[in-house]
């Protein structure tokens, strides 16, 4: 029986973690959860998943109504709150949580000698260096949950490192791949919300539009598989049915492929290194898919994944500068206040004058996060 | 330094191997190699690779020819020659040969100890029990050769078995995919010999027409894979890039992509578990490729290939016969002694009328080949 702490439950990987771990009751427990703001969502997942004890939400005043409502189950808040679900043993931290606020957990969960399952890309994203020097530190283990980096993982099975030629990681293309820059000038925020494929979060969304996600991807992926970038490749597959590839020194390409199901990668960093039949699940079929299509990614159309792969080279605090800008800057955009491309200018504007830090610690990257922030907010007006 | 002995060395994988020996000097000697009649091939093998000392040739005067210009080297002729090479002292044998006559070296090989590259479909169709068995008894390993059963063993890497849900097998579909079976009637030699992908020996570019090819290599799958014929699938890949694929309980896909390069595949298994860098080869480029396409395999359209199916679940002596009877009808519509549609009656005729022997001894499969042949043979009107 594996324990697992779930960070985030109500979001998108956080429910389908819930359900991927009521289908292997024999197999999984999840000992504690966090939540933001959304007490309904709580409520239901204490209906769903009775069996957890321990939570943590952000407000106090929740905590406290929460406390009320279900006496026998224990209830924390805050950051301190979250942090102090690490404090029970467990096996597996899942660590769904949005935005820089996930990189303290994923510190903590290594230092306490728990496999870090990772969706808050932004741990490393910002704050990769600290990352990989607590896994050092503490012999630790992360394992990826975004499909992209499940995929290249799931493709580096039964392989060594120094026979990696290039982690190809996939992209849709977002919900303006077939438009051209010009055309990009007046897109609204509904139109950047419809993703073709993936239901995901708002920020999310926004950042496949921008390509910005897939930056933040990249720097991930150099982070999970120590490949410098000059080795880490994007490919659109519209689709989103090959997930990511890696080629091999001879040549040979390893694919994963599958539906667009969260369920699948969240259950390999649970199962990893096993697999489990995923329950109500439709496999993928290749044959009603009928065709596969790839194109080159264009870093002119797409030039905040260039700024990506820019920011990943330059390391230090640059990624905790494109975060903040970014949520920021994609903020603003969903308030109407900034137009779509203005976005990119943002996060430009904010990488470029940002201070660098070189070897940033936690401190300094917080400090990062906020001065990006402000200094984003004051570029859109507010 | 792994040594090699190369049975059929002059064919088209024999070539490839001796191209990927020569790329790695440090890491590969061949000790020995076998070739049919053609002795204009082997003196120009023995020009591109003078260090090897050994030969086995089919006929006894072509070894009294060549060991009189080649005083230094050693000959041998015949069935009897050839097995004798397996007496060197040696780590793989690539068996490249064609038809019922690898069954044996196989069999010998497995026996000396000495790992099994195999690219002889036919040892496994025609002899998989016995195959199988001298595995067991000698604690051998088999590696396949073959680009769809090599993408098999690539996507199973760091996989459990018990984890498999199936195989999935790529075809090109073939010379005449995209023709009906009535269209199939008035098709010449001409047509069925001008394979869209691969450039191999004529026999197989028939099979792959009729689909046999992809029939033996279902049957081949099964034995190297021990997945049951229940678990084996076919895909069609028109491009064939997409080598193929194992889906796994977790509706997770792992696929194995590469260009038409039979290099890679042979690499891979004198390098297993490693991957070496493949000299003078074009990666694959996707964005190039820009589409894969996926098409179901059609039964009625290809009923060797269902035929292949039954044959490989009754077992015994069945593949033996679908192999004889194919070796002789693609001869016969080489020889356009019957049309392209009489291959499969043939085929069928045979399959349906030559004795069923369950646990056929290597004598009673010699038999019912030669037996089959004879068959095939009268009804072609030879």
């Amino acid at each position: 029986m594996k324990k697992i702490i779930l960070l985030g439950a109500s979001g998108s990987i956080g429910m389908q973690t819930i359900d991927v771990v009521l289908g292997h009751p024999e197999e999984y427990e999840i000992v504690a959860m966090s939540i933001g703001r959304n007490m309904d969502a709580l409520e239901k997942i204490i209906q769903l998943y009775p069996k957890c004890r321990n939570y943590s939400v952000l407000q106090q005043e929740d905590a406290k109504v929460m406390q009320e409502i279900y006496p026998e189950l224990s209830f924390t808040c805050e950051d301190e709150g979250l942090l102090s679900l690490l404090d029970i043993q467990a096996d597996v931290v899942v660590n769904a949580l949005v935005g820089f606020a996930g990189l303290k957990p994923s510190l903590k969960t290594i230092e306490k000698g728990m496999v870090l399952a990772l969706a808050n890309k932004e741990s490393l994203v910002t704050g990769g260096p600290l990352v990989k020097a607590a896994l050092k530190k503490y012999n630790g283990t992360m394992l990826p949950i975004d499909s992209e980096h499940s995929a290249i993982f799931q493709c580096l099975q039964g392989n060594k490192h120094s026979e990696i030629k290039r982690l190809i990681v996939s992209a849709s293309g977002g919900s303006f791949r077939d438009k051209t820059r010009e055309e990009l000038v007046n897109v609204t925020v509904k139109d950047a919300l419809n993703h073709p494929n993936w239901s995901m979060g708002k920020r999310i969304t926004i950042d496949s539009a921008t390509m910005m996600n897939k930056g933040f991807e990249v720097i991930e992926a150099y982070y999970l598989f120590d490949v410098d970038f000059d080795h880490i490749d994007v490919i659109i597959n519209k689709e989103s049915i090959v997930h990511s590839l890696v080629e091999y020194v001879d040549h040979s390409v390893i694919a994963q492929l599958g539906t667009a199901d969260m369920r699948i990668p969240i259950q390999y960093a649970l199962s990893y290194p096993d697999r489990l039949s995923l329950k109500q699940s439709e496999p993928l079929d290749l044959v009603k898919v009928g065709m596969l299509h790839f194109q080159a990614m264009d870093f002119h159309r797409f030039p905040l994944l260039e700024l990506a792969y820019k920011a990943g080279r330059r390391g230090g605090n640059s990624g905790a500068i494109l975060n903040a800008a970014d949520e920021v800057a994609v903020q603003l955009f969903l308030e109407e206040k900034i137009s779509f491309l203005q976005i990119e200018e943002c996060i430009t504007k904010a990488y470029e004058q940002i201070q660098f830090i070189e070897n940033p610690t936690y401190e300094d990257l917080l400090a990062t996060d906020l001065q990006t922030r402000a200094f984003v907010s004051e570029l859109g007006g507010n």
